[in-house]
């Protein structure tokens, strides 16, 4: 994997940079779009290479471990293979699945033992074995097994906690470097950040973390309810240890205006499945502000669902249409809506790079975010 | 409305033949999605288009009327702009589901006085209002408003229903001459040859309907729980009655093998929600028999969903996927099979026109028609 940057903004952390690994590019910032079992709901994957412009999507180890099941994806030749995706692929380490299964899970220093929300039957999760199981998926870009702590949490536990994180980090290291890739491309492994909302914490944690030199670095604990200004404030204190040369990952953030606040603290990558969950409850987002589509107020408005639009269901479905079709709950209402809004993701996204490379990146964030706060 | 006959088969009543209106041409022996609530479950517009390649498909003027409402199908300009369909729309007259609903409805002389399924609020369709609706959402093709009779069906019921049926079309050829098209596209009437399952009743209606010169030609109430060949035999003596020069549509019919069966018998126009309706249950129909696609032998099968496919999902996704998009219940595996089985329902007629243009139709049907019994 190499990571260079194209360029920096002087006004904030922002910059623009390119990602390359076997499975291509991945022009940064980037949004991946949440790909759970093996699909991004409700989208084709033609659509994700071909409207959206997707350069990565995201898959969780937890979802595809228990189904279709890690020997399956072998068989196939690994989860690119299986699902017909030939762009890059990163994969969660399943933690944080694990954790929000909270009564069925026993978390200890060798691992996490849990329960399949599916069928009840015990697994376990360790350092090593996800390690494993992401080589077996054939993830581009492997993560490592933390703890995500929740919010808010206890001063000591989240110390603890980012201790065992660390501990599990060299775990993760050692197995990453005993096993080899399978399936004819380089795969790569990224360690987080944890610390919850403790400065002091955040910062030994990055510092450690980059010490690893490790191709890329992720910060994980955030976006799990605490305040926007502590998720922003924890990572202005993390990009300022986390080294520049290498791609900042934040995990599971976030809206549009939140993607926009931390590409200007310096990060490159998010993930979140705001845009498709969202979309399937008729709440789409648009650069003029965001749209519950199944209002009243759209039943006899025929213009085009986003005039900005970039992806074709903007302009070949009005708004009117798309709301008649929440209203009699068909399929197309939610296959509509997740294109638009993982076309808008990348989008915006692909803007701010614009902005930052044009040396505009911070007056146009500030109009942004001002217009993105409406609701219409 | 023109319709021009290209080749006739020799060995039996199959034909192909062009019909032309303003929404372009429809190469016959045609099948035609059905879009009940102005969309074709889980396929959009552009795939209808572009991959299933439909030249017409089928609009339900019960649910139509219900949701989004005629008024608002109106103030869209019509249905073709309302979903953004720029092809043939064939609507039905409602009697349909409005029988359906057994308990809920009246049938006199007038017309029906039924209980909406959705808030049990009452409404009228009478051979007059169900012109205007159909007028209203801007079919290319409207249907008349017929009884159809179930299955069995008592003989002197048959014959009352099917003379106030006749009453009716004198009640909607009236109300449709009076009546202008409303968006700038010609509209067609298509009356409906009743009679159940009773060969004289079926020959005179046959020698009613087609006294009345409309454009086209209808057959209705078949496919109701009929053996197959009672619906064929019915086929057969309304076939030789219909005026050759004009298409014949057989509603509501029917499996792969029905289509071949009834275009040998002369048949030139289907609908059916089966192709959609299966796919959504992973009931997948090839050239060489059908297949569930849930089940487990399906599990490690890496092969292409169907190698003989003309669709791209046929090539794009492999059994074991869509197997396992099923049994994680995700919308995609809809999608998939939805666009898969359209796409193999336009490609059989496709190929049935082929053939009778090449004089070998009816080897070649006896062949696909053994074939495609089997189950995969
Ligand atoms: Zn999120
Ligand atoms: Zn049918």
């Amino acid at each position: 994997m190499t990571f260079n940057i194209h360029s920096t903004d002087d006004n904030s952390k922002a910059r623009t940079g390119v990602i390359t690994t076997d499975h291509g590019e991945i022009k940064t910032p980037i949004f991946m779009p949440v790909g759970t079992i093996a699909t991004v709901k409700s989208v084709h994957q033609r659509e994700l290479l071909n409207d959206i412009k997707a350069d990565i999507i995201l898959g969780n180890t937890y979802h595809l471990y228990l189904r279709p099941e890690t020997d399956i994806l072998q068989k196939a030749g690994g989860l690119h293979q299986f699902m017909n995706w030939s762009k890059n692929i990163l994969t969660d380490s399943g933690g944080y699945q694990v954790y929000s299964l909270s009564e069925r899970r026993k978390i200890s220093e060798d691992g996490v033992k849990f329960k399949s929300h599916i069928d009840g039957s015990m697994h376990w999760f360790s350092p090593e074995n996800v390690m494993d199981t992401q080589r077996l998926i054939g993830a581009d870009i492997m993560m490592a097994f933390d703890e995500c702590t929740p919010y808010p949490c206890d001063y000591n536990y989240a110390k603890r906690s980012m201790h065992m994180t660390h501990r599990w980090l060299e775990r993760c290291i050692t197995r990453f470097n005993a096993t080899d890739d399978l399936y004819g491309h380089q795969q790569h492994l990224f360690p987080i950040v944890q610390g919850s909302t403790y400065k002091d914490l955040r910062k030994e944690s990055a510092q450690y973390i980059a010490d690893k030199d490790l191709p890329g670095n992720a910060i994980g604990g955030l976006s799990v309810g605490e305040p926007n200004d502590e998720m922003y404030e924890m990572t202005d204190v993390v990009t300022d240890v986390l080294p520049k040369d290498k791609p900042r990952y934040l995990m599971g953030v976030g809206t549009p205006i939140d993607l926009l606040e931390n590409i200007a603290l310096g990060i490159d990558m998010f993930d979140c499945v705001m845009p498709t969950r969202n979309a399937r409850n008729g709440m789409i987002f648009t650069s003029q502000g965001s749209i519950n589509i199944k209002n009243l107020k759209w039943k006899t408005d025929f213009s085009p669902l986003d005039s900005d639009g970039t992806t074709w269901v903007d302009h070949d479905y009005s708004r009117a249409y798309v709301r008649h079709l929440f209203t009699v709950n068909e399929l197309l209402a939610k296959q509509i809506c997740s294109i638009h809004n993982l076309g808008f993701y990348l989008k915006l996204v692909r803007q701010a790079a614009q902005h930052i490379q044009d040396g505009d990146f911070m007056s146009w964030k500030t109009m942004m975010v001002n217009q993105m706060q409406n609701r219409l």
